[in-house]
C-alpha cells in the first residue's frame, strides 16, 4: 500500500493561497507565497504595495527577505517558493540572485510575469506552474470585478 | 555670461559615488545611489546585501522604498534614480512598477545590467548612461581586487 504524501505542492500552495485571501481581505492584488525547507515552512507573505506605499513590497520579495533571515544567510539554495501568481520582473531577478532551487507558481502572468518578458532565472531553479492554478486565478478575478464595480 | 548650473547630473552623481564608498567601507560591492525630485535628494542609498543578508538589499531597492516612504505614494514618476552601477534585473523591474522618470547610471553592467538582459522599463522612464563612469568602474575594480587579495 502506498502512502499518502501529505506535503505535496498542492499543500503547500493552499498555504500560499491562504496568504493571498488575507491580502484581498487588506484590498491588496492577492497574491500570496510561502518558501519551505525540507516540507517546513520558513517565511510566508502577502503583497502590500498598498499598505507599504511600496512598489517592491510583493509577497515574492517580502517572503525571500524572510527566508534568508530565518536561515541566517542571503542564499536560498535548498528552498521552494509557492506563488499564487506567476513572478513578475523585479521577483524573477530578485529570484535569480537568491539561486532558489525551485518555483512553484499557480496563474500566470502573461503580460507582467517574467517568463514572456525573458527574465533570467538562475541556471539551478527547477519551474512548476499551473498548481491550484483555477484557485488563484478566481481570486484574482473575483477581486478586479470588485474594485471595478467600486470606482 | 552663463549662470554656471550647479546641480547637474554630475553633482548628484557625485553623492551617489560617496553611498558607494560607504558600501566599499562596510566590505560591501561599492554601489550607492541617490533619488532626486526638483533637484533635491529624497532618498540615499547603499548597497547592504552582505550586512543584512538579504539578495534584495540592493541600493536601488532601498532608495525606491526610502524614496515612497517620504512622499507619502508609492510611484515615483517626477523622481531621478543616480545609481553608480546599472540597474540589474530585479531593480529594473523595480523601477518598472515606480513608473520613475529618469534613471542615469555611471559604470554599465554588461553580464548582470538590465539592459542586455531585456529588462522592460517603464514606457515613460528615460535613460542616461556614463556619468562618472571612470569613477565608478575604478571604485569597483578596487574592491574586487581587494577582495580577491584577501582571499
Amino acid at each position: 500500500m502506498a502512502l499518502i504524501e501529505p506535503f505535496d505542492d498542492a499543500y503547500f500552495m493552499k498555504k500560499a493561497l491562504m496568504e493571498a485571501e488575507t491580502a484581498f481581505d487588506l484590498g491588496e492584488i492577492p497574491v500570496g507565497a510561502v518558501i519551505t525547507v525540507n516540507n517546513t515552512i520558513i517565511a510566508r507573505a502577502h503583497n502590500l504595495t498598498e499598505r507599504l506605499n511600496d512598489v517592491t513590497a510583493h509577497a515574492e520579495m517580502q517572503a525571500i527577505t524572510a527566508a534568508a533571515n530565518y536561515l541566517g544567510g542571503k542564499y536560498l539554495t535548498d528552498c521552494t517558493l509557492y506563488v499564487t501568481l506567476e513572478p513578475c520582473q523585479m521577483c524573477g531577478g530578485a529570484l535569480y540572485w537568491s539561486q532558489l532551487s525551485r518555483i512553484v507558481y499557480a496563474a500566470a502572468d502573461p503580460n507582467r510575469g517574467y517568463k514572456n518578458l525573458g527574465t533570467q532565472l538562475h541556471p539551478k531553479t527547477q519551474v512548476t506552474s499551473g498548481i491550484l492554478e483555477t484557485e488563484a486565478s478566481a481570486l484574482l478575478k473575483r477581486f478586479f470585478i470588485q474594485r471595478r464595480n467600486l470606482n
